[in-house]
């Protein structure tokens, strides 16, 4: 703090006081009441600053960075509308307790009262997507209501924290630098329901170990799981979406409940007991009729042993302590055949990825119909993070790729990428070129909405032209080569197997972005 | 009404009382908690459904069909993130008091206890872009709340109405048709200000008439507003945007308040006379360090004489009989000639664009910083219908033009699109591919947000190398013909006036979407 001028805006008090608690990325897309951050961050040159031409392509490549970085970036965005085109992928943040800080403009306060065309209520705007929402009223404690979002924000469990920034108290003098105070540490472990889970795994009844967030993030909890799981038969099980689990040959391999309403509740029907490890109970994607909402069998006795804000590397630590359970050794599958030339298909997709995808890679998973074809890849591909769609709004996985990669200039990126969830956010390319990111973005071009095929018919539809209108995306045909062109990313449209694979190989050696179209 | 079943469920019940009451267009982007409605319209086949790649297109292109078919249609959306997604453009339809009626659905009321991916508050979330919210309980009720939504809406001004659709109210059997009732009329003309704006008028003062909304769109009423102005030397302006305007040959000129504030308040300066009909008093875009929010002179004296929600043309028509105004006769500027050929400037387009600009024309202006060059275009251009960005949320032409040319089949669109502000709903091409629609999208390719570069001076900040990285786009290069062309539009670049001319008359004349993205 010591190089921060005596005097300064209120901006770039914010700016620097963000910088000297570690924040160092600001992911941007700002109008004209956001000028005075970009002339703070400009001057200070502290923070890297990202650029997206969509705000959802800003909030979803702030999540992708601290996913990866494990600390949050700031984003910049332009009042009540900018905040509305980033809300999806906040969404999609917040389920996965990701923290981040928002920063969104709004009109200087003596210009709030009049309906100006970009006027509108910023802070109910903000509500519905954060956990925390504060509005800055003057220059001086501009930087202290920053900290304290910081504050929120890397808490457990991880927050989204929303500061609307009035234009003049940006650009007013009188500016303080803030400190950072310590955030929420976790809860305390809960000894009884640690008593009550090793009796789970004793009960010899059928019992699944659910866990998510940090768990899956932690290869020694991951190994511990496994060494539970060899000792007691006992299932571990990742929720459907997460928001990353390191994965690959060497670790264990981490099953997951399906998506489709069925599978899912016929894989959780064997068990007579859950422990909860880091993860709520399980819940259906979607209501269907006549389908119930919980997961987990009725009468199945089900036991929180961290909810969303406790350790569980630490909970899990201690379970493993009380059952005398050693860590496991990593019994992922043995990588499969690779493929031969053939078409693609749902049926040789996982292999080819499992063989094709590099070494430490992130991979960052909207497959969305093929992400039960494809997941299985993770485990038998070499070691990998693995980073889904965790809140449901599609049109993340480009712009979550743009941002792992700015956390990971050093490792290579490859995004599974639906056709049609692409097209949400399909401008995250645009930045991967500005950055010169070495992400390869994998389309899996089936040419439709495919899953709602599905769910058309879970609703007991038998659906017609109009119907197949709604949910096909091939009148027009989708051409993700010349998209990418049109954005500064090479590519190139595979149809083949092995020539799929060829290219998720290239690429990834090669610096910068690159596009796969796979056709289905 | 007589055509309905007996027995339907929910969203049939919906999507047969909004048709009954002349709703025929629907645009939608829908997940799963909307099966039961995409069942609905295939099943009934009453309405022209228009899929988005994205929600700001569905409700972009909602807002351009209303303008020029002059009644609603209705959007489908998806849970809260998706009615977010949509929210930028609702808040520029809200501006303009443009009627739409949203359905978003949300999961079935027994299942939003829980924390399924997708739960949100939907509720609160659409909140701060509509008029109106309700959330609909039970399916006997639904297609009431439905017809409710549709009153609010089409009531003086157009209201944005915005009813929640929870999944099992969807499929539960019991919908119940229900009529159409009434919408608010305008409020009724009050005499006083009526005599009022006689007074100022004829007061020997300099006067401004502001006029806004329906008054733009009626072109009896801009012919007697140019009598008006020419008996009383009373100057005529428009907003800085407006969500209609009738203009161009045999139309009498429509000049506007400038966008930058500097020349806002040196067009208003002279006027010691205000009269507003249907319009609020005029409010500068942004605040800024040391300029005045409000942009008409202090000691204006000021005359209401329509609010936005009163009857305008009725309005200019009393006005016009108590002075004993004529309608004028149309004394639009003369076409200019035709550019030769020369590199496209700031100073060439607007005479390049009045001479190929075709007859009939529906023009969507988001020229953003090039608007106050081409903005002049529309009076010396063939008659034209003039459609702008009203809320300042960037992102509106592509989806605009999309909606207008399924409204107006027969005339021919053409978009006036900013570089930058094409990239938030650039998806919207795929839309008019799929359609088949007579759009003509120019890309004005400046490749920066050049307004902002503007904007950052305007608070007194010099910028550097970070600052312009976050406002240029050349970095890499945009390639709207390759965008186009991965959207099914084919399109073409251009780099001379002439080629330009030409390109416009090309385009317009053949059937189909078509891009030009002119260098400037």
């Amino acid at each position: 703090m010591s190089d921060a001028p005596k005097t300064m805006n209120g901006a770039e008090s914010v700016v620097r006081s963000l910088h000297s608690a570690g924040v160092d990325v600001c992911f941007a897309n700002p109008g004209t009441s956001e000028m005075q951050f970009v002339d703070a961050l400009d001057r200070t040159k502290l923070m890297h600053c990202v650029l997206g031409l969509f705000e959802g392509v800003v909030t979803g490549a702030a999540d992708g960075y601290t996913r990866m970085a494990r600390k949050p970036a700031v984003t910049l965005l332009h009042l009540a509308p900018g905040f509305a085109n980033a809300a999806a992928n906040l969404h999609n943040a917040r389920k996965a307790r990701v923290p981040m800080v928002n920063l969104v403009g709004d009109h200087a306060l003596r210009h709030q009262k009049y309906d100006a065309p970009l006027s509108a209520d910023v802070e109910a705007a903000c509500a519905p997507f954060s956990d925390w929402v504060k509005s800055g009223t003057d220059a001086g404690s501009f930087a202290a209501d920053a900290m304290e979002a910081l504050r929120v924000a890397t808490g457990k469990p991880g927050r989204i924290a929303t500061l609307i920034a009035p234009a003049d108290i940006g650009w007013d003098e009188g500016g303080q630098m803030a400190a950072a105070t310590a955030p929420d540490g976790p809860a305390p472990l809960d000894l009884s329901a640690l008593d009550d889970a090793v009796a789970a795994l004793e009960s010899g009844e059928k019992t699944v170990i659910l866990v998510g967030n940090s768990v899956l993030e932690d290869v020694a909890a991951i190994a511990l799981l496994e060494g539970i799981a060899q000792k007691t038969g006992a299932q571990i099980l990742a929720p459907t979406s997460s928001r990353r689990i390191e994965r690959g040959q060497g670790r264990a391999p981490m099953a997951k409940v399906p998506y489709p309403i069925n599978e899912a509740i016929a894989c959780l029907a064997p068990y007579a007991r859950a422990i909860l490890i880091e993860t709520l109970p399980p819940v259906a994607f979607f209501a269907y009729p006549g389908k119930p909402s919980l997961l987990l069998p009725e009468d199945c006795v089900q036991v929180t042993l961290t909810d969303v804000d406790g350790d569980g590397p630490a909970a899990v630590a201690a379970l493993a302590d009380c059952i005398g359970a050693q860590p496991g050794k990593g019994q992922s599958p043995e990588m499969p055949a690779r493929p031969q030339s053939g078409a693609i298909t749902l049926q040789n997709i996982a292999a080819a990825l499992s063989n094709a995808l590099p070494e430490d890679a992130i991979i960052v998973d909207e497959a969305v119909s093929c992400g039960g074809a494809t997941f299985p890849a993770g485990d038998a591909a070499r070691p990998n993070s693995w980073l889904a769609l965790t809140g449901g709004s599609i049109g993340i996985g480009i712009p979550l790729s743009a941002g792992a990669a700015i956390a990971c200039p050093d490792r290579p990126v490859i995004t599974i990428q639906g056709d049609g969830s692409a097209m949400y956010t399909i401008q995250g390319l645009w930045t991967q070129a500005r950055e010169e990111s070495n992400v390869t973005t994998i389309i899996l071009a089936n040419q439709s909405y495919e899953i709602l095929k599905g769910e058309l018919h879970n609703v007991g539809a038998q659906p017609g032209q109009d119907a197949l209108d709604m949910l096909n995306l091939d009148r027009p045909h989708l051409d993700f080569v010349a998209l990418a062109k049109g954005m500064g990313v090479p590519g190139r449209r595979v149809e083949d197997v092995a020539d799929l694979m060829r290219a998720i190989e290239d690429a990834a050696r090669e610096p910068g972005p690159y596009l796969i179209e796979a056709m289905l």
